[in-house]
């Protein structure tokens, strides 16, 4: 397996907003982040965008582990439950598929409490390309 | 029609993401943003995270033009192009179908060359509560 | 719980298809097919049109088990490997979140030797209507 | 372009279902199936997999209209409105992007009055493998 913990600090997108890399295993990676102002949506809670980046960002490591440069090319979410500032959300990947082009990606966004926020499925294209950390 | 420009400004994340609404119209909606460094990810391109935001800001500014209260449950993009440092990327969320209880957006975000970046669809559940701006 | 197996009975399209219901439970329901000549696509392998529907069935008795009728507005699939003559797949729907507007499921659908063949998310809006059966 | 014609003879499964191709040029498909009683599901509609079918179809005769195995490996269904038996519903599926590697559709189905019952987004792997038919 790849350095994860490499290419999530050159992930500027996802540090600048707050997202963390929890841990990482092969084909599985697990994100947080903290809902603070900056986050809300003009309805003052999450905004889905935030809660995508930081599903896509577990999708993205977790695809990635298996050290083959992989890229989305799909992905799918549904929200159960507006998050709000101040709560901690975790996201985690894991690995549904895999072929030698393509794999799946299923990543579960839950609060602190457990309960489920959103959930994410998501499809990469492997290129033949080793990741370099 | 409501004051969409006023549901904009009181967009936290979008905004300090550098996401501005270009125009709207009663179901529609144009927003735009210019990649810059900080919207990158590990591999040097445009995140998927800031590319859904630019989307789902369409999204919600054109859902909630309708002056009913509207939230996002559901939204799948595909991403055809990645995108690079210094692309204005352009997003048009338009209605595809409505009823009482929700309603389906088509958005496209494209590159100042027209060339599609990605696609999004997403569904809206409509409450009963006016939208106040 | 209302009778899962006496709505399974009345789906028109499912029976006629060689869909039956192996069993269900709150909120789950488990469908199986055996894939047949007439399932096939131009490419002679299964078509995901017969796979779709093997999931959508489940996901259709699941989320009406509760009693009060609730209709599909999105669904979600992905592919990850074709399904052959004679293969037995088997369709999983299980319930991830509900609000009393709506509710999410996740199905998969795996072949008799537990392989993946395609995962499913779907979202189904609650009526106020019991369901009659 | 390939003779979708003959392809489209060959797909079983749909073919079975009364779907027919309605006309076909290089990336774009159009289907059409007449809503019969054994199209319903257990709420005396329209099943969402016939709908499905009916969309998938015509994605797969656009996308390997250009000549080249391309398989379905992701699809996204909102579904706008019930269609109800005697309907004739008609899908068109144009192609939004292509690369090497892959091709997203968008596909309509919509009633003989216009109005949409059902939006499709597909993505298709293209191999390397010619068409033949």
């Amino acid at each position: 397996m790849i350095d994860v913990a490499a290419l999530a600090r050159r992930d500027t997108f996802a540090r600048g907003l707050g997202i963390e890399l929890v841990e990482a295993s092969l084909g599985r990676a697990v994100t947080r982040v903290t809902l603070e102002e900056r986050h809300l949506n003009f309805n003052g809670v999450g905004h889905g965008g935030l809660t995508f980046t930081l599903a896509d960002a577990a999708f993205g490591y977790a695809c990635n582990s298996q050290g083959v440069v992989s890229g989305s090319i799909d992905a799918h979410m549904i929200y159960s439950m507006a998050a709000r500032s101040g709560d901690v959300l975790t996201a985690t990947a894991v690995e549904i598929s895999r072929s030698s082009k393509a794999s799946n990606y299923r990543i579960d966004v839950v609060r602190a409490d457990g309960k489920l926020v959103a959930a994410m499925t998501g499809t990469a294209l492997i290129s033949g390309k080793p990741v370099v950390v």
